[in-house]
């Protein structure tokens, strides 16, 4: 069955997003070290992020809020209340910086939405993400958006039922392997994966856990438009 | 036309949500006073929230991060991180709180299902909204799940159009004339006003911006089977 539906995800596929984080969490780490010298930042941060995931969810506005919970935390409630409205300012520039996208999407994407129908399948903050698409530009060249509260076989079968997708008929492109690789072969539909330069720590996945066939991994979103071209159904994991 | 689709709005219509904000807001506005006694803390704060939105949109995250930039101001960066500390577990108290359905609705729903297609349409945090649905028991009984960033006309438009709904044969059920009445009357649907005990203060509209047919006003959700049974089409705007 040939390819109908193309699924991008948005966040470090279209456009920078894990970078913001990394500035931020930079300048976090310098903040809370003049409280706190011997802090390991980056370890409680990420801790704080875990436990807090199932209350808070994804998102800006999410990582803002355990930023600050952590600096308290690890300053024993010594940090002035003036450091914390630095830690906010970051949130909201975070949440106001201009989408930045990656080289080569635009031309590809518009070359794609000749043949395919394209949806943004995304996860994290509803506000943020469809605040990032209406400024990336690229909002006309998608059938649908999809903002998920997270991405799993559950919420992918969802879409696919809503949209009335069938599995063979669809790819999904994104530099998550589990968000957008894993569950997407495991409902017998086609993934290629193009990683990013970082990857946040909760998105990592052990190199033994991924399916052996039903995806590749490309270097950019370039080579999308040529291996659509190719059958996908005949191409086997790539894992260089 | 008969009606085919029933629209339901969540927060304050289906289950309790404002009542969570005003409770966290009185305790906010005693703990501002003891470093503030002067301080209008409730004028501050809807201004805080009125200019953040269009940074953070809607929710109890929002609402928090608000709360914590009106904290620092108002006390001039005077508060200590501990009550800070406070303010970050009453935002995660909010998140976790069951849902607690209105009176009425869950046999309301019930009944209502086996005559119509029903759809969840709620403004807000996705994660947030997903999760109070989840708990709230009634997941299986909407054949959809809208999250908007927003309740327009825009945006009602896509559900139409998403789902293949035409306004003569969708009633929207909501508690707010803004965000589930106007915009619903604008694109010749029906609405059906339940007002809640307590308002947001950004969801006031004035009386006389009301379109004077297409919409009519119950005290509560039983009675809408009522309604929905009668020709609404003929039925005028009640201002009762």
């Amino acid at each position: 069955m040939p390819v109908r539906v193309v699924g991008f995800d948005g966040d470090d596929t279209l456009w920078h997003s894990e970078t913001r984080f990394h500035v931020t969490q930079s300048e976090f780490r310098e903040l809370i070290k003049r409280h706190a010298p011997d802090a390991d930042v980056d370890t409680r941060l990420a801790a704080m992020e875990m436990r807090n995931l199932s209350i808070y969810g994804y998102g800006v506005k999410s990582f803002t809020l355990s930023m600050l919970e952590t600096a308290i935390e690890l300053t024993q409630g010594r940090i002035p209340a003036s450091d914390l409205e630095v830690i906010l300012g970051w949130g909201k520039r975070m949440l106001m910086v201009p989408t930045e996208l990656l080289d080569g999407v635009e031309e590809t994407l518009r070359g794609l939405s000749e043949r395919y129908d394209m949806l943004l399948i995304t996860k994290g903050d509803l506000f943020d993400q469809e605040s990032k698409l209406a400024r990336s530009g690229l909002g006309d060249l998608f059938v649908g958006v999809e903002i998920l509260s997270e991405k799993n076989v559950e919420s992918y079968r969802g879409v696919f039922k809503r949209r009335g997708i069938k599995p063979e008929e669809f790819v999904m492109v994104g530099n998550s392997l589990r968000s957008d690789v894993v569950p997407v072969v495991e409902l017998g539909a086609f993934a290629i994966h193009i990683p990013y330069e970082v990857t946040w720590q909760l998105e990592h996945v052990e190199e033994d856990a991924l399916p052996p066939q039903g995806w590749v991994r490309l270097a950019g979103i370039r080579e999308v438009s040529t291996v659509l071209l190719d059958d996908l159904r005949s191409s086997s994991a790539s894992r260089a």
